[in-house]
């Protein structure tokens, strides 16, 4: 069997490059993956999955940090223009690029899902011959969108996962799930479809990432470093009135603003683990002269745990409503994103560290890594199915980098998709040794 | 008349110093003025004035910074023990050492007012040679109250109005009231006395005040600079916990003072005219590893008029409110004082300089003086005056000061209060003459 | 005389209306007055009056806000495709277009000179029928940039004078200088032509100015209530890191500037006179997960008298120095404008208010007025004349005004523009009279 | 041996509780345990042992948060009063109330210490019957001073291994040192004996808590969870002016003093561990109308490594200076305490482990507690230890509390003494076993 899907992904690695570069080249951020979800689409329905598309996965009212109406027409345009597929456009129009593709094999057995993200980021590629995307031609031709976090890599693993699980589909048992996130980056797309149940059946769970600085050649199991996070996005509104001639009748929102980053900075730290708060971006004011009427901050809040998280939170908005209520100044929170902290169910862990400890290709295999703190929303995935018993883990395959994530010269050796591909895949394919120990 | 005038006052003067001694040596602050009230009444009712008393004249919960009735009962003890008249004790027992004395002439005229102030200052007098009182032994024996700002020689001047009224009872008509306040440091007793209706029925109202900076010789006729004010304690009320192992636990009052003292400062200026704000005491925290829990401030606005002020005011309060909410701590604002700004009624003011351009000592009398923006609670009487036609201003007699007013070294040429006597007794004297330019 | 005076402007009227639209039409924003410069040295010189230019009536280091070497260019280009005279424009290539006329009569007498604004706002006009301008095609084609202040009518003013003064040469004694500015807005162009010297011969001087808020129909001869002013641009320049994962290696801009605004606000009030700081605008950070490594401040300190701006200013300093330190980041502070208060000089009020009564569309003539606190940099010049003695007043002319001042829709009745120069060109015609009380 | 020690300790034990009481009834805090000290080198000459004394094992100038030398010298006085010994006393006047002494058994063997610390905290005891220590009549007497931390029990401890040792004297070998040190609260003390070399020449340290939280009958052997820390007195000297009429010639000290808070609260989290910051206590200003010229305030500041701690100390001071900056007031800042973070080593831990395994008292014997983070200046002394290869630990003996640590109600079993001699002793008399597994 190893043989088998050693030789099929062998076989695939040209188309799996192709896909990649393609979904580089029309790099699309989040909430707009309109033709990377067409193309994805597609792929699947020729193979011949069953698919549940747009609002059938992507609760409407459960997206954060959704772009303005405006904004989502004219990008749908801008894809349509890039060779968007007219057939399936209509399901993601407005902002609901999400697919599932359910692999049911007829045979009893359990449920087994993957999780990749398709969104680029909100970031100018690096257009020079060092780069070798722009090298070789398939740097981003969307201006402010590039895929510097490597979910280009991702949609192409679940597209090759399709592959392998429909060619060897006599050695499947039970259902296999594909899920296509849209806006992972700003933790905004997943709780949107954990609310319309995606993973409300499924009893093993994967989420999938590459690079994040664990080196070639190593896969680590379940990453447990996560951090509960929320985004706010937060409006003062205040009246302008002439600085000079009039100060008393403005109602200042630049001071609230600086007010409530002092009082967001200065929340308490949390004895139980770590916490983070940050004011990433403040603009206010429109003229030197002019009491400033508006004032606009991107706040972030962090926790090892979801409570500590949910503590900063709350202490975040006493913080900004009592700076608004100091300059009598109107205010609007925004939650523009969230994850969760989760940790791996570790016979999950376990299974994955056994199977990947058989592929060739993996000179190391941990169960987790220190790691800087960051925040991922497949959490909310993971929370999900462990709420209902199911195991769940996040898995990370080590490369080479030319950059750190999020840099305009981010790019990654694109092995390590074949690698990913196969070492997934035999996640389902030896699914009945489970809990077995061999 | 103007001879025998002078001849009384002369005659008059060595009482006048005695007194002014004595009420500098038992020196009682705002609140506390028990000894002084009984012994002024004692002397009002010994010429045969009516007299008003305490709660006939203080309306108790108009009343502003009183302090606490522990306090109050101690220092009612204190007077006790230096020689105040259980006869008049109980009037004022609580806060309540008001005093109208009014001699109602029989004959057909209007009412005129003298308002003057009885309290002491918060502050240790100095007690070294150099210091005039305590070289001969009239130094306040009260630890930390002292006459600094020449309310004692205010008091003596309203008794020595009473002598001369008595003496030359004849020569007037209509009414005259002597108005002997409490409280007037910090602008906390006279709001009291208005609402008491003490000022209801004055057609002339005239309030004093000696030195302020005003050469000796000079009389300031319409002193008009005086600030609207508002004082106000705060108190902010958080939960302690451990620093070190319990941060989260915290509801911080020392940083919600700190933000609200930022945002104290932080209310804009006024185009209309001066406004002031500060923060002059601030008291937070017990413990260096604890979290404040409590925070307290004392806090003044002012305004060139009554608008502005309450313009400030206004601002304070959300800033105040504000910052609590931010810290999630509670806070109580206490209003500890309060003064309005009023200007003289100019008929009034040329009347006073007619009268006071008669006096010989004057040798320079004026309308008004540009000040330092100070404020007095007098111009609640005054505004309440004006409110039914009345005519209302407040005189300055210059003299000269040993130190400025509010230093421990104060003291002022006693001289002054003969002066001003004399020029005072005039305005009632010559009333008929109001309105003829003569 | 007075006749000649009226028929002339009268005949000249279509032509000021002309000007005024082209200039309108080609809005240039201060140090880009590019094309203006060319078209009005041009007709200055076609008249015949001895030109200074550029540099030699602009001290390059003293110039205040200039743009980029690089905007500058650009807008030399655009100008250049407008119509700009080859001929003129390298005197005022690279932030230099200031121009000084000279009319030397060759009699003997004093020098009385005019100044004249020329610069446009950083504004978009309003493109639709309501408003005149567009209505009738004069409406700025330079996106960001229009003439709502006026200073479009006031280069058609110095341009009528010329012509006036060139028509009735004969009945001038001394000499006339009319002095055309740039950069006025923001007061950042007069220093640098008092700084070369251009107004140290002049021994009566006038800056015009229309609307304002001046009834039509009205004269205000001594304008007074400018106030010193200090613009700022504020950069803090710390270091980025990640948020979540690095929080110790940020030093954070955004947390300086927001300090900086504070303290900024907080600075004291002044007892002499009234105060005015303001922080129009605050730009920080790049994303919701760095730690800002940059920020930016626009800020203006104001004051009744030049020391109390220079009061304000020092403290501003302060503020924002030790708000870098607090943070660990380091500041810029580019001064970007200043202005000095300037009270005009009786006589020459006066003289103006004597001659002003002679015009009769002059329905109202006065001295001063209420007036919102503004800045001007013609300041600068009335001090430098008054300094050595010279008359200095600052004039404006009342219109109707379709919006106010820095508006959109701002326009105003081109017929005061005749009126101006009207009143204006009688000054220097009847100088002889000065003094004279006639 | 164990027996022999047993019976040892219980003969001793009344000597034990007498000791304690008559500690605990005259509590000195730090830098004032002028008694205290003096009746311990009496029972320690008495014993025998070499004594080192006051500047002997205190380096004066490494004290931090010293008392005024009116406040010493009083205090002395007061001990004079309560039976401190004038043969002992003149050793630690001035503040260097430290002993160290040592036993050298004359054969050869390695140099064992124990530190053990003597001071009070500031606080009142409860005087009420329910309170055994008043119930017995053993409470403090001295107002505002208090064990209640367990402080005469430790050093008590002390003096029962004096005893043992003593006794037991033939068993030993090498040298065995106690050290009894002045001003652990606030972390003041330790620094000065480490710097004076008292540790330079010993090989296994170990010093002593009892409570903390820890059950009765458990021993923790190794306490590792002390956070580094400093403590700094911050004072700002502005200079005051009246509010009203001189607003601007005040510098406000106060407001430097909100300014820093905030920022000294905004300090950055570290990705490397835990930090903390506090401002415990902040007092500014004197009059409501006066602007403050002095604000005072506490702060401490820790780390989970003093890395940490150095870099939250490191961007406190700069909060504090450039505060002191924005507002142009002077500021001190005065290190007042500081601790070290620092691990035991392990061997050491091992071998307390199996010693105190042997004693039946103990039912549970562990290496470490999850504990909240607190700080400890015994930390400077393992570190000193370690650093020239010897072995450390910090030991913590259970026991039932009647109230939490520095509570009014603060009590201990007072077995736990006894426990506690026993265990300690049994780690010298078998020293020769360390490292042999057994």
């Amino acid at each position: 069997m190893t043989n088998s899907l050693s030789m099929l992904v062998a076989d695939l690695y040209p188309q799996l490059q192709a896909w990649r570069r393609d979904f580089h080249r029309y790099a699309e951020s989040g909430w707009f993956e309109f033709r990377t979800a067409t193309l994805v689409a597609e792929e699947l329905d020729r193979l011949g999955y069953r698919l549940q598309l747009g609002r059938e996965v992507i609760k409407a009212e459960a997206r954060m940090g959704l772009p303005s109406p405006a904004e989502l027409e004219a990008q749908e345009q801008r894809a349509r223009n890039q060779g968007a597929l007219e057939k399936w456009l209509p399901h993601f129009s407005g902002g609901f690029a999400g697919i599932v593709a359910t692999l049911d094999t007829g045979r009893p057995g359990p449920t087994i899902a993957y999780r990749v993200d398709m969104d680029a980021l909100d970031l100018n590629e690096l257009l020079e011959p060092e780069h070798l995307p722009f090298r070789e031609g398939f740097a981003s031709c969307n201006s402010g969108m590039m895929h510097a976090c490597g979910h280009d890599g991702h949609t192409t693993i679940g597209l090759g996962l399709a592959h392998v699980f429909k060619s060897l589909e006599s050695q499947l048992r039970g259902t296999v799930k594909l899920i296509f996130q849209p806006a992972e980056e700003g933790t905004r797309g997943a709780k949107s479809m954990v609310e319309a149940g995606v993973v409300d059946d499924v009893d093993f769970f994967t989420a999938v990432h590459i690079g994040t600085g664990v080196p070639a050649g190593e896969l680590v199991c379940g990453s447990d470093s996560f951090m509960a996070t929320s985004k706010l996005d937060v409006t003062f509104r205040g009246v302008a009135s002439h600085a000079g001639a009039k100060p008393e009748d403005g109602r200042n929102a630049l001071l609230a603003a600086a007010q409530a980053a002092l009082g967001l900075y200065a929340i308490p730290r949390h004895s139980e683990g770590s916490s983070r708060i940050n004011v990433g971006v403040l603009q206010a004011g429109t003229g030197r002269n002019v009491i400033a009427d508006r004032a606009f901050m991107k706040v972030e809040t962090r926790g090892a745990t979801n409570e500590i998280n949910a503590f900063v939170y709350q202490q975040a908005l006493n913080a900004i409503e009592g700076a608004a209520k100091m300059h009598g100044v109107a205010c609007d929170i925004a939650l523009m994103g969230a994850a969760q902290s989760s940790k791996p169910t570790q016979p999950w862990v376990d299974y994955i560290r056994r199977q990947a400890q058989q592929i060739t290709e993996l000179a190391s295999v941990v169960d987790r890594r220190e790691q800087a703190a960051g925040s991922e929303d497949a959490t909310y995935m993971m929370e999900r199915v462990k709420s209902h018993g199911g195991q769940a883990s996040y898995v990370i395959f080590g490369t080479e980098l030319s950059a750190g994530h999020h840099n305009e010269k981010f790019d990654f050796n694109e092995q390590v998709m074949a690698v990913a591909v196969k070492t997934l895949a035999s996640l389902a394919l030896n699914l009945p040794t489970f809990g077995s120990g061999a």
